[in-house]
């Protein structure tokens, strides 16, 4: 698994579109959709959920709930009518959800989930708010590691480029040298993520999809989505249900 | 053909991929290959060559051997049998040359262009070394403007990107208010040429690419094709054939 230089390789996968491109072989694969699915899974797991099912269909959401689930989700914006409450991660910070399995419908995240499943990767759930412990948790793995950016309807989105570029740095400065990258994304999301990093937020305004969530009335996430290492769980992806990997 | 925003949009195609994803009805398509094959097809038309045929099969290449045509072209590196001399932008500035068509066999650089092409666009080729001449064209059009970045083998290319953001920032400093962008991959372009531009050769010593030419012997180019603006041709494509549209 050890490329020509005897490190593992940091790739990151800008789009949805780009995955087959990529050699993902018992790779260590770190899904981000920062706008919001995978802010709000890292929300919910420092509320110590038990468990999320990621659904992308109303109609497994509503079967879940028949079975006595708690389930969230939303379409543009509006909470659905099966769902208890929206995708905001500040929906996730309920005492009442702890120790509960909850069934989250999302759209971008959930595709996103289900392309980089395999049977010999290793999944993990990305957000600005765990960077370090899913970052440490992927070098553990003495593997490859992908970051796949979930992006916006298969478009390259600025958020979730510049997490990955968070991860790329922080995993070759902690690194201990077993790790390099040879990929111009990767190299690219570095440099986008140094530009930025004195205030991710302020750099987060020019984004396309911040300007979509303020036209929805949903940017009340915005500085907390862009806090770096609020919260210290590990959500990892265990046959079709997340679970903290430190729990 | 205006936005909302009552200004013509500019958006970044970071790779073929994404192609699909775009609004291109009646679009300017400016089309980058930077290593090499739209820096060659600058250089050439700098030498005042009268057209270029750019074919992706050998047979095609041979087929117009046989009618006389001259022939470029090659492989990973090594000239086509068929051709008279490879894809190197040196080889575009003979004297002789001057006058003729060139029919050029290049593999990520037709495919894009092969691509792009539709009964309502308009496409024209760019890179560093005519970026403000193709700009202005671009900009004179009066419509939306797509940077559409060829890549290796349908991968993010650094370089590319990095024409991308150039081609950005000079539209948006130069249009006149006429020209704005909602996107995020030309948001970040252009943010990554900012962070290059005050010495974007030595920034590409990063790029994947350039350890590819490395590999191959064909790193000679990387001090010419980084070079702003040192030639003012504006190649178009015309049906099948790039032309010069200032000549």
């Amino acid at each position: 698994m050890y490329s020509e230089q005897g490190k593992y390789p940091i790739e990151v996968c800008i789009s949805p579109l780009s995955w087959p491109l990529f050699q993902k072989e018992g790779a260590v694969v770190i899904v981000t959709d920062i706008f919001r699915a995978t802010t709000s899974m890292v929300a919910a797991f420092q509320n110590r959920v038990k468990s999320i099912i990621p659904v992308a269909e109303v109609a497994e959401s509503i079967a879940y709930k028949e079975k006595g689930y708690i389930v969230s989700g939303e379409r543009e914006g509006k909470t659905l009518e099966c769902a208890e409450f929206g995708n905001s991660p500040f929906n996730f910070m309920e005492p009442r959800l702890q120790g509960k399995t909850v069934v989250m419908n999302t759209t971008n995240g959930t595709q996103a989930l289900k392309m980089v499943k395999d049977g010999n990767n290793l999944v993990g759930i990305g957000a600005f708010t765990n960077r370090d412990a899913i970052c440490n948790w992927a070098m553990e793995q003495q593997r490859p590691i992908i970051i796949f950016c979930a992006g916006w309807k298969n478009r390259f989105s600025l958020e979730d480029t510049l997490f990955a570029g968070a991860a790329v740095q922080y995993i070759l400065e902690n690194g201990k040298g077993d790790f390099h990258t040879m990929c111009d994304s990767a190299i690219s999301s570095a440099d986008l993520w140094q530009l930025s990093q004195s205030n991710p937020r302020a750099y987060i305004e020019k984004a396309a999809h911040r300007h979509r969530l303020k036209k929805m009335g949903l940017d009340d996430i915005l500085d907390y989505s862009m806090q770096l290492n609020t919260c210290q769980c590990v959500p990892v992806l265990k046959g079709e249900e997340i679970v903290d990997s430190k729990a």
